[in-house]
């Protein structure tokens, strides 16, 4: 076999197709409105941010230089850990180098061949991969559809009390920008001896009392059938992902997760701009509500229905309108996200509008402006 | 079923078997000299290092803020890809955000369900995840046996041409430093039609050409049937890791490869930290050779083979003993890495001893008395 030309021709064919998707570097310096990444809050280039994660450089070094149970674990790591745990209302932490590293960590630490995933239509890729890693049976459920948990949970656990069983959900919906029914799940979870995990990336920061996510917003802090996993690179600003349950689980998952205990730990920088930002948060607890505000009036400006989260969604009538409205928003300097088949989960084209509380209000009032006459023309 | 109680369960059952292990967080200013982790060049903590990450946190922000297809991909990290890929003699280069990721990025895109992997018995436990994600048929060959990958293409490809075959290996093998026979490999990938995917995680910086890597050394950069993964995490003294291959291959990863799609990009500093110390080593080429004088002596002094790596490996009597040897190093301020099963491929329980070009001469030279005093000592 000639791999580059089988790499070659799979390149024509995602042409041919119209899917071919190209990188476009940013400079540091780019005058452009982002209303596309996930830095939910301004926070990656908040002043104080950035000077945690350069004086974490300087102190510790580019890199933490191994993995976290050999010598990679440092005193930055343990005080994320901890405020986050305290932030969160969770006894314990454990940060990851990704947030795909935590989900994939979380579901091959406590499920294996034989035992049951029943995981939300929408979850994110990399709760599916860890679900196919563990090699446990997969049940997928139609989104939101708490119902749908509660069957699938009674067919796989009926007559079989030493099986183990996950529920997967997001707390906040990445690109509907959805809430999930987080208190039907846990109950759902607890009566069938199950533990439900939610993946709190687009909620951290974002929703709840000071930002603090809608597990905590939903009294389940601390639920024994409930773990939590967050990532650093979205509110938080940084990179990185965190684990957070009991002692007994961060114990569990230091001892088993494979994605853990064979990747080098967190870099100084990275942990020291996620814990500038939790502190800077913490220190400003109506940040989020910058988020809800903006969010809201936004959502009423362009004719859409209220996010959950920080993210709107708005419906395209065909991938290619969709394309043509987001080039006409880099054209006035407001770079959206632009979601297309098959990276949408039911088939509709639309734009991805992300609030992102730390751009100036001036800026922003531009941004909306430009966001409800780009919508109108090209609905 | 009760979780919590399930968890500390499994916490007494490895405390009862004595393999419970347990984080140690360091300090920024520890004076033990550390010969456990992976930063052979001592890059993390150059000053030149250390301010380039610093500089770019200070100029980009603490995260990168969006994965590399929505908005994450920086002129940095073009930069990085670019050099590498100079450096090492490939076409192209795709930076991920960490070496764990960058290979189950490369497995998971190159096969499917229905394709063959072939590997290595002492291969990193993420090529073991990544084939599992892949869905891919695994065949598992006893260690450096050329032979026996031969056999088992032969006998997985034989009246199957469509059939995609990868072959995992490791430059250098992290536990024992020894060297894959790569040249007989790729020769066999070839005849085969497969393709070697070539983990350089020990390799770059540490061996060939200024430090290019084994697969550089063998002549095998750019080969049609050969590509390459490697880490920013050791020698680089960063965060990170990076695919090398074909720009087609560069392409087909771009758009297929799920955890370099969904996650988000590499922070600002992990990759200026990662650049400047490939910089670094381009300017002075003769860094590794500071490894390899090293590495012999010691191995003299210890009575130990010469590994092909920076990693000296020791064996000991026991586990017992191997934990008593690794606590008498840190008694005189030296640490130590330690490897027992199930963590080592053959069951015998070993010191594992990092070479690092970083540490003074004076310094070096009292590590080695110690080594030499504790090894013969406890054997």
């Amino acid at each position: 076999m000639n791999w580059d030309q089988w790499f070659t021709d799979r390149v024509h064919e995602r042409e041919d197709a119209g899917l071919r998707r190209i990188l476009k570097p940013r400079g540091a310096h780019d005058e452009v409105i982002d209303l596309a990444g996930n830095d939910y809050l301004g926070l990656s280039v908040h002043p104080d941010v950035r000077r945690a994660a350069a004086d974490a450089a300087l102190t510790w070094g580019a890199g933490s230089g191994a993995s976290r149970l050999v010598t990679g674990t440092l005193e930055l790591h343990r005080e994320l850990e901890q405020e986050l745990a305290d932030f969160t209302g969770w006894p314990a932490a454990l940060a990851m180098s990704t947030g795909y590293h935590a989900n994939l960590s979380v579901v091959a630490a406590l499920v294996g061949k034989g035992d049951l995933v029943v995981s939300d239509g929408h979850i994110h890729a990399s709760l599916i991969d860890a679900a196919r890693l563990a090699r446990a049976e997969i049940v997928v459920v139609p989104h939101n559809d708490a119902a749908a948990v509660d069957a699938a949970l009674a067919a796989g656990m009926a007559g079989r009390p030493d099986r183990r069983a996950l529920v997967l959900a997001e707390s906040i919906y990445s690109v509907l920008g959805d809430a999930a029914p987080l208190s039907a799940l846990a109950e759902i979870a607890e009566r069938h001896g199950a533990l439900l995990v939610v993946d709190e990336a687009h909620g951290l920061g974002v929703v709840g009392d000071g930002g603090r996510g809608l597990t905590h917003l939903s009294d389940l802090a601390g639920h024994p059938h409930v773990v939590l996993t967050v990532t650093l690179s979205k509110a938080m600003g940084a990179q990185g992902g965190v684990l957070l349950g009991p002692a007994s689980f961060r114990e569990h998952l230091v001892n088993t997760a494979r994605p853990f205990i064979f990747d080098t730990a967190l870099a100084p920088a990275s942990t020291a701009g996620a814990l500038a930002a939790l502190r800077h948060l913490r220190a400003n607890p109506a940040l989020p509500l910058t988020i809800r505000t903006r969010v809201d009036a936004l959502a009423d400006q362009l004719d859409v229905e209220a996010p959950a989260g920080a993210v709107l969604s708005v419906p395209m009538p065909s991938p290619q309108v969709a394309v043509a409205a987001q080039a006409a928003c880099l054209d006035e300097g407001i770079r959206v996200g632009c979601f297309r088949p098959p990276s949408v989960p039911d088939g509709i084209s639309r734009l991805r509008i992300t609030t992102n509380a730390g751009v100036p209000e001036t800026a922003w009032a531009r941004a909306a402006d430009v966001l409800a006459k780009v919508v109108e023309d090209h609905r």
